[in-house]
């Protein structure tokens, strides 16, 4: 597939992904399989990505080069969506572009005995990126809304409470220097069952394999249900949410690229300038031995 | 560059590149240009790298799947050398090859005051990898030898207690499954030299450039001795040193890629069973919707 096959600058990405703040959400009529912005299927994808792949690792160096020189800036992209909807994926694959020094990955599983002993934003705080890192978030405070409100593990007047409290702690990061990129990848349930079934047919994958994530897909409807009101209730004109229809691989992994790749160029990084005398600093260099 | 030019299988780089315990080493008389294990120059390593890559891959994720499924084994790879020696080129170019996910980087810089207030291991144990990571340190404890005793920030009494102190240490973390991949990266006074100088050439690495640098230059005889000496006394045979000579950028990170291959393949890490019954499994899946 040659260039030609471009529909859409990936610059546009934002743009079509982005749910506006404030409008409905409706997940049930939204496509998994949709693939906006590319109208070359896998290969133009696959061809777009490998263009922005350097772009991405010179945006995400000069962030790096910012927060060594005193900046806080920082970047934190949190994925949630169902198992198997790809956030490891995303990882991997959209993160594995970049230098692994300048990336911190977190995940979030059912919180331990002392991670409950204390405000559930707790343990979301001590995992926060440095300056000029970009940190990913598997799963995030958000599982402190749908997770617990689908498996009633806590009274709703807790977790209704929360929607507000995320916002607010939300907005306090962005103001001190914290790009957050919100993503939400969108699988159907077929798509699920058959990434399930074939972690079941290959030995090296029974180790992804959990029983319990048949008991989830049981309560597919609510755990749709509690996404959407999370994607309405906290998108935010400061941290709005990106879907991104995540049924096909390639589409999800261009995709998460293509909006790193845009919201880091907005932020016009420079690189630090030199804090010491150049020209004198190469004459005290040529002059040692 | 064909492949008849590798005159040496990339599985006896252990061999060839390995400091052996309680032999005495020579830092002066020992090649900082050479290229252990490879006839053909920059595209033969390329060539073999780019075929150790996968195996590597696999490798990390074998490891992070018995990490997962409650095996203690982790890999910690320990980066010692003078500046732009390229500790952060291999953390960038040799774990860049593997899943993000399974790898956690740590920088050592000098020590807050908090840390010094503590036992100079207390900020490097809480930095160890968890199991089935790969953790990369980026200086590390040896500098509490090292860069102590060159600037004489402590009495010798103090750093001199450290080399036994060390050993015992790394001892416990290898009974504990550590596997502990200990690198110098060995470059002479001449490469340190052009290197620091394209940095002044190059505003977009101003930032990488620091005036201590050149003073620690200074004091290149001082601190080939600190890391001579550091190699001779805590090389054992369950930690062991590699010396890789690092003048060649290619070859730094195909001879440490090589390491890691070699090593992790000696733990014939295997993918984990299912701890669940397979087919009731896939029938419960098919059934449900």
């Amino acid at each position: 597939m040659g260039k030609h096959s471009r529909a859409v600058d990936p610059a546009q990405l934002t743009d079509l992904l982005r749910l506006e703040p404030g409008h409905g959400v409706d997940l049930l009529s939204t496509s998994t399989g949709a693939t906006p912005g590319i109208s070359g299927g896998k290969s133009a994808a696959r061809e777009l990505q490998a263009d922005l792949a350097p772009r991405l690792a010179d945006l995400q160096e000069r962030l790096y080069a910012v927060g060594r020189s005193g900046g806080r800036q920082r970047v934190l992209v949190v994925l949630q969506g169902m198992d198997t909807s790809g956030k490891g994926g995303v990882s991997r694959h959209v993160l594995g572009q970049v230098d692994p020094q300048g990336v911190t990955i977190a995940g979030f599983g059912a919180p331990t005995e002392e991670e409950r002993a204390h405000d559930f934003l707790w343990r979301i705080e001590a995992k926060l990126p440095r300056p000029g890192q970009i940190g990913v978030f598997d799963r995030s405070h958000y599982e402190d809304i749908v997770a617990v409100r689908v498996h009633e593990l806590l009274p709703p007047a807790v977790w209704e409470a929360r929607y507000d409290r995320i916002n607010e702690w939300e907005a306090g990061l962005v103001a001190d220097g914290v790009l957050l990129v919100k993503v939400f990848l969108h699988i159907s349930r077929e798509t699920s069952k058959k990434r399930l079934l074939a972690r079941l047919d290959d030995p090296t994958k029974f180790w992804k394999y959990n029983p319990g994530d048949v008991d989830d897909r049981a309560k597919w409807p609510a755990f749709q249900q509690a996404y959407q009101d999370v994607l309405e209730r906290c998108g935010t004109d400061a941290a709005p949410w990106y879907l991104v229809p995540a049924d096909h691989k390639w589409y999800r992994d261009f995709a998460v690229t293509s909006l790193l790749v845009e919201l880091l160029e907005a932020q016009h990084l420079e690189w630090p300038g030199a804090d010491f005398d150049v020209e004198a600093e190469k004459a005290r260099l040529l002059a040692a031995e």
